[in-house]
């Protein structure tokens, strides 16, 4: 080891002493360093380097999960920059996000060519993409039910309702919509395989599944609920007006608008982790509460927040377990660096949801206030 | 009847005929003109001269409530200015607010001279002077029970718990508190009047009253639980993000503060109705949820936010009865244009709240996200 790998070192251990974690220790949450380079990487890349060099092997974690809550309750994230004077990784972040659109594109299709069969074997049966809700539930197939009902449940569906559900993904919100509460669903989405695989699946009830962006899309006749779900992660604070706008030209004046989101704990500030833009999400942005606030306002009333966060720490450790146990059948598909970044990704963010460092809202809002008040369920 | 009041009362039926309003029509919604310098002086003035000329005596209607529900669910307010080109209104305001400071302090003055007595007779037993919630109650006492107990609720109080009241009124919030969640309470107001009713009131319990601005409160213990009922709507803009610093640094880090707030629909624009402003609460300013959502993120999480403001408008029917049931007892004391101020007041309100033009939020924030996730109720 160099004399400044140990000075790094040193570094990170000073850091780290007010989490509890420690190099080479014991506890499930410790990192087991192989590479000693890994002290540079983290210090001189932030998040970045810490997700990079795991993927590459450097280090490891019995407990990739309980390592990042540690990280976050400390708020280790805020203090590494102004101690060190490193704004390396937003300044790296803002390069990126310019130089590289082709490359995070790759990345993109490459999230994407999993294939459908991936997802299956992660997801519960109806592959339902986004947060469950675990209030009772005990496993992960009656958690996602249990969402999808109380998303019907807050929209107040009704047989003969109209639903739009602006970013459909497979098609799992309006099966269940309109086989349980009898309405018909128009379902945008801009992903050619999942509008297949929606129009497979629904092609017994009254659902219409459209590929299109949601800035084209503008329906003569209004609907009498609109949802988006998992979606309003990929608009981009740029867009979130013109996202509002187009609920609101397709909602008609007595309607509900019911928005699901990961949000943020501040809507200033460097956005999404570089390492999560970078390897999953690319061109991903994770709203504030703030940004939607007052983005929403003007064109609707908001008669409802709720955060159920912490359900996502659960639905994520779910998703990884599948994940975990699914792995030898992709194993010849997928090299081990592909392994090594899945499961950091789904561990990574199963923590920060536990720190509370990243949150859940679901946000009912309507056009102009519904008469006499809405009287919102859990 | 001159010519040019001939052409405002044109002016005004064409401008009232998509709400239903009529002039001198037979429903109670209707607008009796008394006096035809009426309508010269709502062109000219809007909401301050519709308000103004009601007091004057200058016309008269059955249901002010309904007759403002109808303008507003037409968005007549928002109508009237660009058809007419009149920023009068807003203009007014601006001067206002810089040259009548006195004026406006005379107000403010004489509406808290109104005296307990009076409160006593239009509130409840406990004059809880904010809105109450009616989900399953049908008397106003009950409701303000239901209110109260609502926010015990969502607080999760324990005994022993220290709860902070930020605007604590006549302490009717902290004695519920503590009698029936066993918590000790600090409240803090600027009223000398309502003090000494606290002090009076609560001398039983552990709780302390201290006469003291928010901004200059700066505890060295903290506290579990925090809570503002219908103290933010005279913060002003300038002072909310001192507001949520001053609540961030009184609350443990573990704790909950609940804030209970009127809210109009939108952040930017002219704010609170000008009437309102001149008569009834002089430096008041009703947020919007973005102006909310963007000063207490980054000193707190949103949990969660309920809005039930259309339960204010059944509360300031009930705060009316009240009011036209004992007038005789205060007919001596105050003159008829006071009766009349009054009336429209809190007439006014209600049709505002049952047109969802006004919002009521409760929102419960956590410094830094609930472990395990926060528990709503409702």
């Amino acid at each position: 080891m160099y004399d400044n790998e140990k000075q790094f070192r040193t570094v990170c251990e000073e850091l780290l002493a007010p989490t509890g974690v420690q190099i080479n220790g014991r506890n499930p949450w410790d990192i087991q360093v192989h590479h000693p380079r890994f002290f540079r990487r983290v210090l001189a890349q932030g998040s970045l380097g810490l997700g990079e060099s795991y993927m590459d092997g450097d280090w490891d974690c019995q407990s990739i999960d309980q390592l990042v809550n540690r990280l976050l309750k400390a708020k280790l994230d805020k203090k590494v920059y102004p101690k060190l004077k490193l704004w390396w990784s937003i300044f790296m972040y803002r390069i990126y996000n310019f130089q590289s659109k082709a490359r995070a594109f790759q990345v993109g299709e490459r999230h994407y060519d999993l294939g459908n069969h991936f997802y299956q074997k992660m997801l519960d049966s109806r592959m339902i993409y986004s947060c469950a809700y675990w209030k009772t539930a005990t496993t992960l197939e009656q958690a996602q039910i249990d969402k999808l009902d109380l998303i019907c449940r807050k929209l107040q569906l009704k047989p003969g309702m109209k639903l739009l559900d602006i970013g459909c993904g497979w098609g799992g919100l309006m099966k269940f919509a309109s086989e349980n509460y009898g309405v018909s669903c128009v379902g945008l989405t801009v992903s050619k395989e999942q509008a297949l695989w929606a129009q497979d699946l629904t092609r017994h009830l009254p659902i219409d599944i459209q590929l299109i962006d949601y800035r084209n899309f503008n329906p003569q006749e209004k609907f009498e609920r609109v949802v988006s779900v998992g979606m309003f992660e990929h608009v981009g604070h740029k867009n979130y007006p013109v996202f509002f706008q187009a609920a609101r030209r397709s909602i008609q004046e007595d309607g509900l608008f019911l928005l699901h989101t990961i949000g943020r704990n501040c809507s200033t500030g460097p956005p999404t982790d570089p390492w999560i833009i970078k390897y999953i999400f690319p061109n991903g942005e994770i709203p504030g509460v703030g940004d939607i606030a007052l983005t929403s306002e003007g064109n609707f009333v908001m008669e409802d927040l709720h955060n159920f966060g912490a359900y996502y720490d659960l639905t994520l450790m779910h998703w990884h377990d599948n994940f975990e146990n699914h792995w030898h059948e992709f194993s010849r598909q997928f090299d081990q660096r592909f392994y090594r970044m899945w499961k950091y990704y789904l561990l990574t963010c199963a923590g920060a949801f536990r720190a509370r460092d990243l949150e859940l809202w679901q946000i009912v809002l309507s056009p102009s206030g519904v008469d006499g008040g809405y009287h919102r369920v859990s």
